[in-house]
């Protein structure tokens, strides 16, 4: 069972995700990215998509042209959960 | 230049292409997909990417696990032009 994140351990992990924006009404974090062309965009989204078949949780994303927008938020867990805020991480460390 | 589709030249092009609505406000056309898993959809979404860019000629597009959304238009037409009609039926062979 994995469960939703206490309001302190949420301000907490988004302190370490700073370029995440919080959605108060859904308990998701989302971000979105730019890149050069729609071929290195999708790269992107293949790395991502690695790293959430690898951890079994994956991202609610779209994408148009060069940009990629990602949410991410534990059904599950009806909110936040440790697995969102790990798969953010791993996703910044493809980018920053 | 790419020109948008007259009236009966879409009416023409989506009698080819049964399973998409027709979007009037935006002039464009969607289909919804569904797979067995995240891996399988995500799958079809690398054969779209490869098409696309070929095609030089990209969807707007969102996946949520083994759900994935497709929006086809033309921004440089100001809407639906032979662009979307072709990639249409590229990404209905995929999958049909």
């Amino acid at each position: 069972m994995i469960e939703q994140l206490s309001e302190a351990e949420r301000a907490d992990a988004l302190d370490g995700l700073p370029e995440w924006d919080y959605d108060e009404g859904r308990d998701a974090i989302g971000r979105s990215f730019s890149f050069n062309s729609f071929s290195e965009a999708f790269a992107f989204m293949t790395q991502v998509a690695l790293l959430a078949e690898k951890a079994d949780h994956h991202p609610e994303w779209s994408n148009v042209y060069n940009r990629v927008d990602i949410v991410l938020t534990t059904h599950d867990a009806g909110g936040l959960s440790t697995r969102d805020i790990e798969l953010a991480g791993q996703i910044d460390d493809l980018v920053d």
